[in-house]
């Protein structure tokens, strides 16, 4: 397995971040905050989806005054999951002005290229960071390569421009973020809040440059770390870049905690980003939150309309299942089930998984194998495969765990 | 950029592979290769959505027979895709039988798990080695988790019994596919096959496991080499498994060509799987087929409905024109789009890109900024925002490439 880079343990609400603990899934809510209806309508829908913690826009007073009651109807309703306060520019005023919202919020995410923006005569950073304190919230630092700190951007170049070894305005940019998310960390920690209560990020919106600045980061400090691209774009462009970056780094043994941020797309619910999230550290072996479905794209030999109608018709009941059986089960996650559609890969993939179905392919004779364990279970034939392989899988799922 | 792992020119047909060369993007058909008219409208489906090479299983006598008319009737329309056939059990006696297919096709795929299956005096391996060497062709030695050779997997197991540091069946299952793929080839290059007639590839079905085993065949071997995750699945889940393991293993700087083998679901053409492979190629940065796209998720800030239709349109208008751009302006797939959907991101990703769009988020003053190569251009407003901004990037176009 991989061994991830050792973080500190940092509390958010209810859950707990760093090497020791399960990769975090996150993701954030698009409603208007000060719509309370719909924003708790929102936050529950990504919770129920699997999102560890919801992150809102906090950008003005009204946001600010309704998050008291957000939170306090998210847990009337059973709901524990964190809630973090997304603040820029008057963050410092919004903290201040509202203690209610600052003591009821379970994370503040700030933004270093904008915290300073406020023209007052306190460090509006200084003051964050108190009130965090007082409260005992944790920070995330969120530097992101659109809203990098200027006055940073400057005095790397200038510097460059001095130095023998030039480097390009990218090499600069880059430097820049790392810098930035940095000195905020140990100018909050020198204010007093502790290493536990800090986590830090960097984004940028492509794949090299994510991997590049996380890389960065990480050789320098220990600090927890939440990986993202950011404005990764939408559907299955924003996908892949989002999969790409953060799988390479993860791999690395680097990130703490996720988000895969998509553009909306009709059709396509806010809770896709968070079941990518799912299907990501899924997919590299980090956690498990359903069954895997092992199946095979088909080719000339595949009976196709049959295999993909079962592979389909599979994963259906396994969606419409899952929550049952994960009271009951909680390790029916781990499960692989595989559905092949020939003789060539079918026997052997089928018994590598814990229960698999070997269909026919062409001009094969006419019998689905099921396989258990590793070793033939029976044979099916016509019309009843597949509510006879559903009923094997239940059995299964019952008997093993 | 990443370093690439040093391995020699294959010729496939018309396009050649390799470090040397761009990584190529692959698919297989899954019409019944018998089956002429709906094969090669098919493969015609693929090679038009990037298919650099398309496979067809040839299984029997009718598939194989026909394989010299759907490539004499691919050629006379244009098309110069590489064919590849791919043999399981029978292949050395196909090509024997029909030695017009055999010249026909552009590369041979065969499984060493199941190309000694049939009982024959000669080995079938050597005499399919033969005809590719007689016929200039390269082949692909394509060893997979589900039809392992038996006889490697028993001596391995046999070893592993006397051996003082014990071994997993799992381990042993990665070694023995390893070997497989190896030992294959270095037979072939006795039997007079050269090294740059050679592709390998070693595919299983999860994640971690593809990463390990490509990792170890590509330390012991430069072969070019193909990689894949095996019976990935299908929808988000078989993009996002796929995804990750490439990822990982092209930025270690492996894999000459890829392919992402997605179970067909309903609604989702063959083409996807080649889409996908654009995407992941291009968000790695190795190859650029189409104007990325980078757009934020949207949160409390923006106005969601008109930022995300706008992205909406601006894609479906790189979609549509993207054709005619390509071989006008052959540079446009490198074109960098922002558009973002308020303040804090927007104008600094849209500096970043080659032409950006910040629209106002929820309370800002209600103007989208338009920035071409990091400077404003202008101020747009209302309605006429989307018809402006696809309208400065057509002029943009035209004046850059």
């Amino acid at each position: 397995m991989i061994k991830r880079r050792k973080t500190p343990q940092v509390k958010i609400g209810n859950i707990s971040i760093g090497d020791a603990h399960p990769i975090a899934i996150q993701s954030m809510t698009n409603t208007q905050t000060a719509n309370i209806k719909e924003t708790v309508k929102q936050i529950k829908q990504l919770s129920r989806a699997g999102s560890e913690m919801v992150r809102l826009t906090i950008n003005d007073n009204k946001a600010m005054a309704g998050i008291p009651k957000i939170i306090s109807q998210l847990r009337k309703n059973g709901y524990s999951t964190p809630i973090v306060g997304d603040f820029h520019y008057n963050g410092h005023v919004l903290l201040k002005k509202f203690p209610q919202s600052a003591k009821a919020l379970d994370k503040y995410r700030i933004n270093p290229g904008n915290v300073n923006y406020a023209s007052s005569k306190n460090d509006p950073f200084i003051e964050i960071i108190k009130i965090a304190i007082k409260n005992k919230k944790p920070i995330r630092i969120g530097v992101n390569s659109g809203s990098i700190d200027q006055n940073i951007l400057k005095t790397l170049r200038s510097k460059n421009k001095k130095s023998k070894n030039k480097k390009s305005s990218h090499q600069i940019l880059c430097d820049a973020l790392v810098k930035s998310a940095i000195q905020s960390a140990q100018k909050a920690e020198k204010i007093g809040l502790s290493k536990n209560k800090i986590v830090l990020s960097v984004k940028m919106s492509d794949t090299q440059d994510t991997i590049t600045v996380c890389e960065m980061l990480s050789k320098k400090c220990n600090y927890v770390l939440h990986l993202g691209v950011t404005e990764a774009g939408s559907g299955l462009d924003g996908v892949i870049k989002s999969a790409s970056a953060i799988s390479v780094l993860l791999q690395k043994g680097i990130g703490d905690t996720i988000r895969i941020s998509l553009t909306p797309k009709k059709d396509m619910p806010r809770t896709q980003e968070v079941k990518c999230c799912q299907m990501l550290l899924q997919s590299m072996g980090f956690r498990f939150f359903a069954p895997t479905v092992i199946s095979c794209p088909g080719c000339g030999r595949t009976e196709s309309k049959l295999f993909e109608s079962l592979t389909d018709s599979v994963k259906a009941h396994i969606q419409k299942r899952l929550p049952v059986w994960i009271k009951k089960y909680p390790k029916v996650t781990q499960l692989k089930i595989a559905i092949m559609g020939c003789v060539v890969n079918g026997p052997g993939e089928s018994q590598h998984a814990d229960i698999g179905l070997s269909l026919p392919g062409r001009g094969e004779k006419k019998t689905a194998v099921v396989y258990v364990d590793g070793k033939l279970l029976k044979k099916l034939n016509g019309k009843i495969i597949k509510s006879n392989f559903i009923k094997i899988l239940e059995q299964y799922i019952q008997k093993k765990y």
